[in-house]
């Protein structure tokens, strides 16, 4: 498919590397090159690859735990400052290629509500914000700060107002509830479970505490086919009962499933996996995802070859996930220096007897001389 | 789901059953009551059960083959006409819960779009129409008159035109045929098997031979499911292999799967199956099902009952399927005496925890007290 | 259906109350009458649902966190021993229709190897054992003991050898991580949404350990369909990097997949959904998937509904979920007392046009006279 | 996959050519090569072929409609004779690559039971039959004689007794009944739409009129992912009303579907659509379904690269589908000269981080190492 936008898509700057070396996170084998370098990059390898993957538009943010895993609120903040700045210029060099999440110290929601509206109005390039789960505080880093509560309704009624979508993206433990609960399996804690397991209960803290009530313009994403939830809606609508909890501020007239493809909305990033999607979609609607890789974390190509022709799926629904739900859900995107459009199934290649682009020149294609033994060009780094 | 749409509905006059009795087609154990008496009611029996189990409005036509079984023309035209005024005059007792698909002789394009014209112009409360496969002709009533060829286009031109979808409903074989075929296994001939392996072709027939592509505005609707086509849509796009038929005269550079959802609907009327409803909507998209019953030859409360309470799916799904995607169809249900509006989930009863209708007055309800074993009341005549 | 086998059905004894009040946990409405009544009957209102409702026979254990969440070790020993003489007396009271699991003290893995032996081959009507996820310890009920370290092996060899299942169910949060995740959110901490989130890890941690490949006689059970786990499986075995984390000691030719359906189960308890069903069927296969309800924290009639009229899967695949898989994993339940045997589909009078029972006598049905807004006959109790 | 069986795979002898030039059929472009030489082809390109895209035997047959477009029976009967006596001789080259499907002349039962005796017992290599719909016949080749009167008996007796799976398969129309419903399209007339619409008709006449149920032991294969039926199995069980139908002759407390997996059964050949078979696994249950290409009317590559990596289904049912089931049914390939045995998972390649055969050497493979966008080597015919 042309055209794809992806948005769970990670960039840093190197005060990010005081935290972690990217390094220990992936092997080179199975993401190309090295992690640190792609994580550098804008216009290089990674324009590259979106060229040669059919992906016209990525929406860049901070690499996690990135702004949340600073327990200074000042130094948080000056961090949040100095990446916007920064991903703001580079995205300029190539607005109608790439866009901008916001990264924002979440230990004061005014705070976060005056950088965010800097980023918004301001800076060009942003077209909403991303937070890394909790904002971890105190000393030890051991503090969670939650955002479900009133206290965070200054932040939420900016982001409101301003149209700007927020992405929960997960984030490592604290060393208490590490030491607690993972230690001795370290391989749990983060991507493979932990990651899930910790953001969905925020979210879900999110949404149950009443917050898209109290904002409904106020619009949420997650990653990773919806962190767990998808599967699991009639378990949760079920058993938040209100006779038991009368107390949930969430509105009594609702369900969680109810904000699924209005208010919440979740990302195919490092999980293509097409039972999965298929779950999800039967589950919120072709409406409420998105496609996303998760780079450099996870392989461009491999995200792109399983998008396009491993998911069996009508041709609408494919570009609607592809790429026209991200331009309904993030209006920005179809502004200013950005300026892209809503695709129908064959301006994107999918279904049809398309003309398709290819060094052979422009030619008749179709199902009927498919060679699924020959793919589109989707290259992979020569180091991977 | 309260205010759904049918709209694969029978109904007949007494001039009909010259050619068959209704009592033979089925059971009176299924579908509740006298067959020959439910096809001639509107106002009583159907409309009752309508409000016991959430259907808005029905569009009504005449019950197979209809005019399609005259094969003398100018009684053909005379019976579609005759039909057509009684329906008109039917619909317009209750505008609000009834609509009318024309009846239509199909000996000449000429004859069948004048007709259309007058239903759609002249007479109130028509929204489209309803052909019943091939018009048979000839004395002995084995010709078969197809449409898939240019000299039907007076007849698709006044359709489009008039934003009348075409609805190609099924009937059974000619004679000869059936003496090669079906002779020695009649049960396969009707809805079992026979009248979805013609009519499948009839309207594969229309769309590969181009009329879709001449008439961009015009609309097909077919029954059942689809009539076996989605399921087989990735065999149907592959082997129409333009490079052994280069004479096809439908557009190069489209799929027979591209038409679905945007020219061609289907409905679910007789095929209760959720897996097949499900096949449908990854092929086809949601926005191309819609709700149908098929009375009185299936059950009302049948009908309801497993799309209402089986079909699990998101909510917005289910109220484009069971209502909406009808009023974007049929415009027409929008306008005049209809006047029929979008419903959100929440109007329709769908998902939330919305406060339901019902004798014990308004009350909360959930899924946490779903209680799965008490059906929301849905009424099966006393006489099944 | 009929004949199905239900495995995470819930009993308790007076003892069990100390910690706790059942009627605190779920509102009357949903469930039907007194939770603390249902929960110690087991002969009378419990056997009246199952004979109403199409269940042959339900694997009781005890009510969690049970043993789990006594941090003495003393008193936990004392309080499995006293739970499974009961369990045992009252099972071999109507042995065709219960069986047991033991509850096991998980403080010492030799106290429950011993335990657990004592129950296999002394006490009848056991057929493995149910453990409510971490063993709480400590003076403040803050330390979890975890069982996926070699230490465990002990109790696990038992486990093997015996041939007796696993039964991983969740429990609630420790203090100190209830304080630092869930304050404020409580309704978040339990069976919406908690539970899994924590046992999901528990087992992935015993799985990703090695046990399985330690002793694979060894079988696990996980109710809720699978804790999210089925849904998640693409991006867990993906993300369960070897070359990340060479020491995790799991077989380094497998895929945490690979356990499902051969070592590791799912059952349906609390998680009546569709589409969620179809999900795990497809990652897992329909031998990895078994009935279940929850009672009396769920409503029998509400799961039995569900299960036998709402899921549309074959016959074969309905009756391995609803019964055979059961007998197949616990191979004691078709031994000694209990003495169960595989179903046909037509002894389970699912598919065919079977003769069914019920007061009109038994007569010829079948799905062209399925009447679906007429129930099988499942009875809720009066007070619900 | 490794191990793959393919149970739809033609073959020609040039005798078979005087009724039809193959090329005629299909593009060079699909299929890669000349299609003449690709049917007349075992032990060359085919197997080459094979082997590069993990086919381990494929069953071969006479190409449609072979003996059964042959309206004389006596040469008809010669046909058969004499395909069959090649058929076993090219098979026994390579008796672990190759089996046999009997061509059978249909005109008469003895006839066809007298043959079939003699390839299952004497002939050695085959392992059941393969009939290409109905039987022509008269002057004029418009008699169509179909098999599921007693009249048959004689034959299905023998095919039940000596464990023979009769494979169903499609072929043209009779010049009558194209001339009334094909002509002006006969892109729809093959293998689009019209193979199916007849063949169906005829499968389902086999088991409605009671073959099955006179001879428990028989089975029948069906191509093209089911002919339609999976996807309408609720219609056509819910249609096929006894009350209607009472002389049906089909056992009263059956249902169609219920023959699905035990004594009918599907290919998926030709017919590479995900969710096409996920409609059928549902329908049906995954030991329905066998893999198969249908060369070389279509690409092995382009069949193997499907079934392999685009199809996302756990582990067990991908080799059940792709092997295991296959030798269940057909339980002569366990035997004499074929010898081939079930596979593990493992053994197929399919799931865990099994080593994997390749051209640099065994290495360890998994999905955290998956490079989607580089393939198993599947090599395509230079010439396509």
């Amino acid at each position: 498919m042309y055209g794809k936008i992806a948005l769970e898509e990670c960039w840093a700057i190197p005060e990010n590397f005081e935290a972690y070396d990217p390094n220990t996170l992936a092997p080179p084998g199975v993401i190309g090159g090295n992690l640190t370098e792609n994580l550098l990059d804008i216009h290089h390898q990674r324009l590259k690859q979106m060229n040669e993957n059919g992906i016209d538009l990525m929406v860049l943010s901070l690499s996690s735990s990135g702004v949340q895993g600073v327990t200074d609120p000042a130094k948080a903040a000056a961090l949040a400052t100095l990446a916007n700045d920064r991903l703001s210029a580079e995205v300029m060099k190539a607005p109608t290629r790439f866009a901008a999440f916001a990264a924002l110290s979440m230990h004061d929601p005014h705070t976060a509500a005056t950088e965010l509206e800097r980023c918004m109005t301001t800076l060009p390039g942003f077209v909403g914000c991303l937070i890394n789960d909790f904002q971890a505080a105190g000393s030890d880093g051991n503090t969670m700060l939650f955002y479900d509560s009133p206290h965070y309704d200054p932040f939420w009624s900016v982001a409101a107002r301003l149209n700007a979508p927020v992405y929960i993206h997960p984030r490592a433990s604290t060393p208490l509830i590490h030491s607690q609960m993972w230690s001795g399996r370290p391989w749990l804690e983060y991507s493979a479970l932990g990651y899930a397991n910790r953001v969905n209960m925020h979210v879900l803290g999110i949404i149950t505490s009443g917050v898209l009530d109290r904002f409904p313009a106020l619009k949420l994403l997650m990653g990773h086919m919806g962190e767990h939830v998808p599967y699991d809606l009639y378990r949760i609508d079920h058993k938040l009962n209100r006779a038991r909890f009368p107390d949930m501020p969430m509105r009594k007239d609702k369900l969680v499933s109810d904000y699924f493809g209005t208010q919440v909305f979740i990302t195919t990033s490092g999980h293509f996996s097409t039972p999965a999607l298929e779950c999800a979609v039967k589950q919120c609607g072709a409406e409420a995802v998105m496609f996303s890789v998760d780079y450099p974390f996870e392989s461009i190509p491999n995200g792109c070859v399983w998008f396009d022709e491993h998911v069996d799926i009508n041709a609408r629904y494919k570009v609607r996930i592809g790429r026209n739900n991200a331009l309904a859900v993030l209006p920005r995107l179809m502004e200013g220096p950005h300026g892209l459009k809503m695709f129908t199934p064959a301006e994107a290649g999918v279904g049809g007897l398309g003309l398709r682009k290819g060094d052979e020149g422009e030619r008749e294609f179709g199902m009927y001389n498919k060679n699924w033994s020959k793919r589109m060009t989707k290259v992979v780094p020569e180091d991977s």
